[in-house]
């Protein structure tokens, strides 16, 4: 019974995201953004991955960041402490932003392109898995420390990713991290998307990755 | 509209949980068993935790895990393959373990006390706080990799831990990880519980671990 209701609260909820996703969609091709939902676990680098890409790709158009998170907003001084356009959501406890939020930020964010907008998700490999934001692209990180099995673990995000990256590679000496098990896991859900090595530390992998994002917003 | 049926529909989960989970405590009480729900974001590094303790603790009693995952098998795999009892919870996209689930699968495990029964939860560093399990204690683990600010972003799972284990200590040298602002974070919103450091490669720190489980146990 119980069961019953959750699961038709759920459809609904995730009908009303889609169509809030597409009117999303709409006004970023209106506006010239290629935007990039980022996603990740707690801790797996999307802050810095994202300050790295601000970096390599504002020469190419303007740039800007919708940063999510469950509390706090160091990620947003941080970032508008370099000089980048952000605007925080906190979800006050909820496990992933959803297509509403996106429509009320971008708003308050006031850029165009021809560009790049950012959407830090919520840090956690699972909830932002079933919410389309309205994104050309989605990005997911795992990173050298949490191991090569989360594919194989979480394959619902990375299932539906379209670059899968792999942050902290400097710090490979330091774990048992198979990297041919990693892409053996994400080829298991995903076939095609390209696995892109980076550190953000030193910057290894980021020109590669922003190359890619290039060509993608070539493509539209 | 949505969001009413929503609220409501949780209102009517965590209230229906709640009710199992005072009935789980009530039979941990009865077999003897100290029954830990162990919480972290993916790859924080929950089995090889529960294999240091199952290790440790094992002299003193029984010992049994229940695993839940997303998907896959792999950890309940590895755990049975060490020769201790598990059960696994695959919540095939759900994002935390309720009261129920621990219900069902404590059902299959057969296990009795005196002795430790550890839960290890969804990688998840947000849902599974909101679900109470019947367990005695909350071991929450960050990890040295993932930063110290996640506290600070997560403020909830902190908020509700009965101790907190920061693991990877060993790799402190290779990222930049404040244990000062860690702590600090923890204790802006829990006062009391223990911040433990580990590290589940070398083993450094599990017995002072092992010594409060076995204090928990003895204060029951």
């Amino acid at each position: 019974m119980t069961k019953k209701k959750t699961i038709t609260a759920r459809r609904s909820i995730l009908s009303a995201n889609d169509r809030q996703a597409a009117a999303n969609t709409r006004l970023f091709k209106k506006l010239g953004l290629t935007t990039i939902n980022v996603m990740a676990s707690p801790g797996a680098g999307k802050t810095s991955l994202l300050v790295r890409l601000l970096q390599a790709l504002s020469p190419h158009g303007s740039v800007g960041v919708i940063e999510g998170d469950v509390a706090s907003s160091i990620d947003t001084e941080f970032i508008a402490g370099l000089g980048y356009p952000v605007t925080q959501i906190n979800t006050d406890g909820g496990c992933h932003l959803n297509a509403v939020d996106i429509s009320a930020a971008l708003g308050e964010l006031k850029i165009s392109g021809p560009g790049f907008l950012f959407i830090e998700n919520i840090g956690n490999l699972i909830c932002p898995a079933a919410f389309d934001l309205g994104e050309q692209a989605r990005l997911v990180i795992a990173s050298v420390p949490e191991g090569d099995d989360k594919p194989r673990k979480y394959p619902g995000i990375f299932m539906k990713a379209d670059v899968v990256v792999v942050n902290k590679i400097d710090t490979l000496a330091a774990f048992d991290f198979d990297r041919a098990a990693f892409t053996a896991g994400v080829r298991a859900v995903n076939p095609a998307a390209p696995i892109l090595e980076v550190s953000c530390r030193t910057g290894l992998g980021i020109d590669a990755l922003a190359d890619w994002l290039l060509a993608l917003q070539k493509a539209r």
